[in-house]
């Protein structure tokens, strides 16, 4: 047995240590705003995380607890609060198309989570910045973007091969449809040329680079396929199914496979390490990075400090 | 049994009436496409309604049949089409949270449902101009805003109390609390004034006016009661349930009450009108001329032609 255990805490080390660095010498105080509403455990522990690390790199977080009934109004609220910077919610909130809702309520200048329609819609296009003039970039949907930024880490990602095509031969497995993580992360690595297996309990469907023009985004249709056909195929295979009971059985794991799971539950069997070359057992410490990350980039935006402003 | 059975055809007499005047007199050919990517009865029937009000009115409607897959990308192709004025979606298409990514995908210049996310938004914080100058009035989702028209045309808004407050006193159910009718008509009834129990599987919360300066909108609560407590209580019931099986049990209507029913399917029992009032028992041809209004609007703005800009 031979597989390497990659924790999100060794993938998160250096873009903690660049936001830490940068804010520092900045000498500024990027403020985040997150919102719980919930009794979740898994949501209370990301909160923690959240403040954990937050501290470590000089980030002025505020977990604010508010009733599921208010939610909306203290978001509008923190929308128009110039002291803070970024906004955050801890979902499920009322579960259902209610959620979708909410995130869009978030302004599109404070959500680090990325998952207001317009970014989730440019995910979806290739567009890559939020203006004509092309000096704001995309704030991407922090989980997928954290799980591609260990994909690169891991060198699942093929740097010799020109950017936007480093997925080129690789055949992955996203179990997770969700509009928020697995529709479009299944659509960012189709974009970076993969060919990837998107299931979920209503079935399987294949997301490719395709060859739309007008679009300039991936293809995707329903297939008539099983797990059974497809994960033994995978040379990634990526988990996010938000139930303590769901295994996904190492038998169809190929030999030398990527597993990942960005689920709070563990989604692989324990013998997981007999087949994989890589596993990794959980992305949240990344995914906090990336809402960082996301954050000093806002902060930028609400300043004016985008490169062309530096420029004129 | 003195109950009165109140037509969506007789409610749309006028608007159609008016909308065919305001087309022929003008000499304009508004046109609005429909998207079907499903094989529902119920959105089959309401597109060749669509169709047939259309052509009586004079609004150049075609329908497009296409897959789920292609379904975004060809709304994106009818957004940047200048020949298309209004487009509408024949909902169910994925089914869940999808389909309300799909909703703000349509233009805001020609979404004739009024579904995308800053029309509704703007319904549920009582915000009714588009623009900051108030020259474009937003659109109000369509089969909402149907209703609140068949509400005006029976009587239940009094036009002797001021424009806002015509409903207070009313005490009003709504049994539905989707994203695209229930929670929004809800919230306008109670912005108008009224005391509504908004009823859904998940239990009932009371829509009322509120307090809450900041957003000018509707207050919600969840409260701890049965449907065999609500119901017996209110002036009107209105009912969106989306199954062949629900009835609502004629014995808890109050007598004289106001039945309105929204579902494809009937939702009270047949002696609804041993108790009621006024029985409604559809709303699907109001709806209809709601989306030609709509398109109207639409097309005016698309054309510069606001009042502030017949003024200049």
């Amino acid at each position: 047995m031979s597989c390497k255990t990659v924790l999100a805490s060794k993938v998160s080390a250096s873009f903690r240590n660049q936001i830490k660095q940068d804010i520092k010498e900045r000498d500024i105080h990027p403020k985040l705003v997150g919102f719980l509403a919930n009794e979740d455990p898994a949501a209370m522990k990301y909160a923690e995380w959240t403040a954990k690390t937050c501290a470590e790199t000089g980030v002025d977080f505020e977990l604010r607890k508010v009733s599921k009934m208010d939610l909306e109004e203290k978001i509008t609220e923190a929308n128009e609060d110039k002291s803070v910077n970024g906004i955050m919610v801890y979902y499920p909130v009322f579960g259902g198309k209610q959620d979708l809702y909410l995130q869009s309520c978030v302004s599109e200048l404070k959500d680090v989570e990325g998952l207001c329609h317009k970014f989730v819609h440019n995910v979806y296009h290739n567009v890559r910045f939020m203006d004509k003039e092309e000096t704001m970039k995309c704030i991407i949907p922090c989980t997928p973007l954290a799980i591609v930024k260990i994909l690169e880490f891991i060198g699942v990602y093929n740097t010799v091969i020109p950017y936007g095509n480093r997925l080129y031969g690789r055949t992955i497995a996203v179990i997770n449809r969700s509009e928020i993580v697995g529709r479009p992360l299944a659509a960012m690595l189709a974009n970076d040329g993969a060919k990837v297996y998107s299931v979920d309990v209503n079935g399987i469907q294949l997301f490719t680079r395709g060859t739309g023009i007008h679009l300039k985004a991936h293809k995707v249709e329903d297939i008539e396929a099983t797990l059974e056909e497809v994960i033994p195929q995978c040379d990634v295979v990526i988990t996010g199914v938000p139930t303590p009971n769901y295994k996904l059985s190492s038998s169809l794991l190929k030999d030398g496979v990527v597993a990942i799971n960005f689920s709070s539950f563990a989604n692989f069997e324990e013998d997981v390490k007999s087949h994989a070359s890589i596993f990794v057992p959980s992305v949240g410490k990344v995914t906090v990075a990336m809402l960082e990350r996301n954050l000093l980039r806002l902060y930028d935006y609400q300043n004016d400090l985008t490169e062309k402003s530096k420029q004129q």
